[in-house]
């Protein structure tokens, strides 16, 4: 299985009062994994949307089991964990400096034109992308 | 069954470049739902925090039906949807101006010790809290 | 002078380790007075962009007097403080419910086309706009 | 003149529909810079909380002169400015790829006891810091 790894150091704006980072920020390092991922396969998500697609979150889930805090170093790790031709769903697991599991995710991507918002099937539209999803999902 | 709306006006620091509302707000505007409910109940979330007790999010999932965008109001429905003493589970729905459900989701909660974040049993700790969450599940 | 004020209830995730507002909010804040205010003109921030027209911000101050903290409702006050046919700024004040100053500052904008990024006269491209700040700065 | 740069890629996140970075996301940036250049000072702002010492921003500065773009490797240079005994200030400049100054600014700091919000002399109270930042004014 492809797995691609981020690091990204905690911000002090991330955190809340509570002492640890706000939960809302993982939504956001999984969008840095996922951006990262994309690139390691070659593609540019900022270039298919210069083309009229974008690829717009219709689910997300994401369990907490440790906090994470300002200055520590996190691992975002990404994977392709389901692709059908319509939907992709990406996997995502982040990891402090002890190698603990602080928190696991998925969120699950379509595509759609920029103009419409109406879903497209990637199969049809971005052959190379199918392919690549497709092996992706053989591994 | 209890449900408290919230009107949030959208702003325009939410957006992304996609022309609508970035997918991570929409966990912050549950929280925003999140606390009009707890105050709601006749608590406050800010004074539970004082006497050393956190509730941190240990799960949420949103699922994207429509898109929001800047200058809208919309709707945030919060309610409870599951209790059993140790943890809450609150629902939400969030509504556009022409009553369309754009956003659903929920998000789970503990209580944790604020020195040790060691979780804590609400029913033992915070029975006023209890007393009220059993009420809502009989409702 | 026309004042516009804006409440705001604040939010859980607009805090940070230090248990206040985290202060690059006041920014996103001094927006949604932006907002309002110019609702209150009668013009709508939206419907210029869709005419292809957008208002970045060019220069952007914050005076930080006191925090403000989760739960508490603050109230921005927005005005015009200059305007020459080509640059906007407004001026902005955060008050507590105390009524004490929290924040005070301003923000500098242009206007320019949204596919060049080139500044654009208000006097020439947008006479309703014009007229208005130009009776704001005569009040 | 001591300069630490940190390399930033643009999230997704901190783009708005103008369709670049929302310009309170350079305020962000800046904290981002000046936790790497105290770090290169040798110090950790985080222990230097857990000492009961905060070092909340009194007064900030954006001049924004380009916009940056979702997926920009920007790079964000930090200096001491001015430094009193009492008061730091920070001096930022955000360069794109292309080596262009998109963002300048400034944030002025002082330190107060945590539990009071009290400000307190760096010069009496932090022996350390104070030499460190008396040893860059003078280079």
């Amino acid at each position: 299985m492809k797995v691609v790894s981020t690091n990204i150091t905690v911000r002090y704006a991330e955190t809340d009062q509570m002492g640890v980072v706000h939960h809302s920020n993982y939504i956001v390092w999984f969008e840095v994994g996922r951006t990262d991922f994309i690139k390691e396969l070659g593609f540019h998500y900022a270039e298919m949307e210069k083309s009229g697609i974008l690829s717009p979150v219709i689910d997300v889930h994401c369990s907490y089991k440790k906090p994470t805090t300002y200055g520590e170093v996190v691992t975002i790790n990404t994977w392709v964990e389901d692709y059908d031709g319509l939907r992709v769903t990406y996997g995502y697991e982040v990891k402090n400096q002890k190698n603990e599991v602080c928190v696991t995710g998925y969120s699950i991507h379509v595509c759609v034109k920029q103009d419409s918002f109406r879903p497209i099937s990637i199969r049809k539209h971005l052959p190379d992308w199918h392919e690549a999803y497709e092996k992706l999902k053989h591994k």
